[in-house]
């Protein structure tokens, strides 16, 4: 965050590199569209208005198909490319991009700020990037929701007002809930019946650990109620060694809560 | 460029990619110095006040060494890292710098601003950083040229008032001052003798062709004389089919003006 011009500008760089964050297969478009999508969803957790978006991009194998949806990415979030980098690798493929956005709320909401008694929130089912990822593995049915997660930012903006904490989940409701925990030195108390799934129930210990659904998880007050749908989960309570009491069974890092990388 | 609360953000970003830009062998904290240089100096030539950066950083050899090189760069051109990403890749290291800076002059400088009668002009000598190159490749002598380039900030401010076009010359004096020729349709007339070199006099060719100097070169109306210490080494002249006559020679970009990349 950076104040300027009496208002806070919202920064987020995100990195992709073939045969970590993508396959070396994978439709470049689709790469193009994760890669502005993952810092779109940065912004959309701050509350922020996407501005702008500078590349840092290495050429591949098919450079006019990642414009193509470089281009379909940049009009679904309403944001222009302002410029950047490109390079000729010898290595695997390795994208950078930076989204500029401004604030509109202030204070900017953390991950930090969630207090005894707040209820935890999501705004929607999670799982459903693991079945997209599973049918674009078999070739089957719809895997949009893995190849194409549209990020949040008109829900940010909404809830940006009422919220103590917000953060994106990227790498896995209970890590990245663990994360919030960690910084707002909080227990979190999560309900895995209340969340939302996408997926077939007996999944649920995965769908709540696995990362790619781009939903906003949020704290407010107890009596608060979100200006949009969203799902109440669990609440914040004092914290005690283990960031993370699902079910009232105590979950640490260590447990395997999500995506660690 | 991005207009915000009344005032002009100028943002660049520059990518370096291990074998390519730097050798796997360099020490890290010169390769994190001359990604804030590069940097640095895109916001110097448009007269721009740096006020954060971003990193996007693969692991490497040594983290510890170039988050050291990256303090003292950061310190010495007075900027502040405000966050980034940090991924694993199996190929070479690659590295990405978004760098924010608030333009002090309006209408910000461009490349493209130059009219035929314009002195060009240059801010010190070139062939510094190939001397510095050979003698760190040859373990002799001083190479700090080459592995510490400073960006021209202060110089960038004071002058963008004056100029009516502007750029850093990072790929070579001759390429560049094609790039501004074309962008400004106007062919610059170059009297060699006149540039300043670092370098002995037979080796002005090379000197002329190299990059990594950092420095900036302007046009300005023929009467003006700039606030700093410059040279002036030429003028630009109404546009012929070569974007750079050099003592009297018509070059072009198919001539080998520089490095091209």
């Amino acid at each position: 965050m950076l104040e300027f011009g009496g208002e806070a500008l919202v920064l987020t760089h995100d990195m992709l590199v073939e045969g970590v964050h993508f396959l070396p297969g994978q439709d470049p478009a689709d790469i193009a569209w994760k890669l502005v999508a993952t810092n779109m969803s940065d912004l959309a957790a701050k509350g922020a208005e996407p501005l702008a978006v500078l590349l840092g991009y290495s050429l591949g194998q098919n450079d006019a198909r990642f414009v193509a949806g470089l281009k379909e990415a940049l009009d679904a979030h309403e944001v222009v490319l302002l410029g950047g980098d490109t390079v000729r690798s010898p290595g695997p493929q390795t994208l950078g991009l930076t989204a500029i956005g401004r604030a509109t709320h202030r204070p900017v909401p953390s991950r930090g700020g969630a207090k005894v008694g707040d209820a935890l929130w999501i705004t929607g089912p999670v799982g459903a990037a693991m079945l997209g990822l599973e049918a674009f593995k078999a070739g089957t049915g719809d895997s949009l929701a893995y190849r194409r997660p549209k990020a949040l930012l008109g829900e940010g903006m909404v809830l940006a007002p009422h919220v103590s904490a917000m953060m994106d989940v990227s790498d896995g409701l209970l890590l990245d809930a663990a994360r919030m925990a960690r910084a707002s030195c909080v227990t979190f108390a999560i309900d895995s019946p209340a969340v939302p799934l996408a997926c077939p129930e007996d999944r649920c210990g995965e769908a709540l650990r696995w990362g790619d659904d781009y939903q906003l998880l949020f704290t407010a007050p107890p009596q608060c109620v979100p200006p949009i749908s969203a799902f109440r989960i669990g609440e914040a309570r004092v914290a005690n060694d283990s960031p993370i009491q699902l079910d009232g069974a105590r979950l640490s890092e260590a447990d395997g809560l999500g995506y660690q990388h």
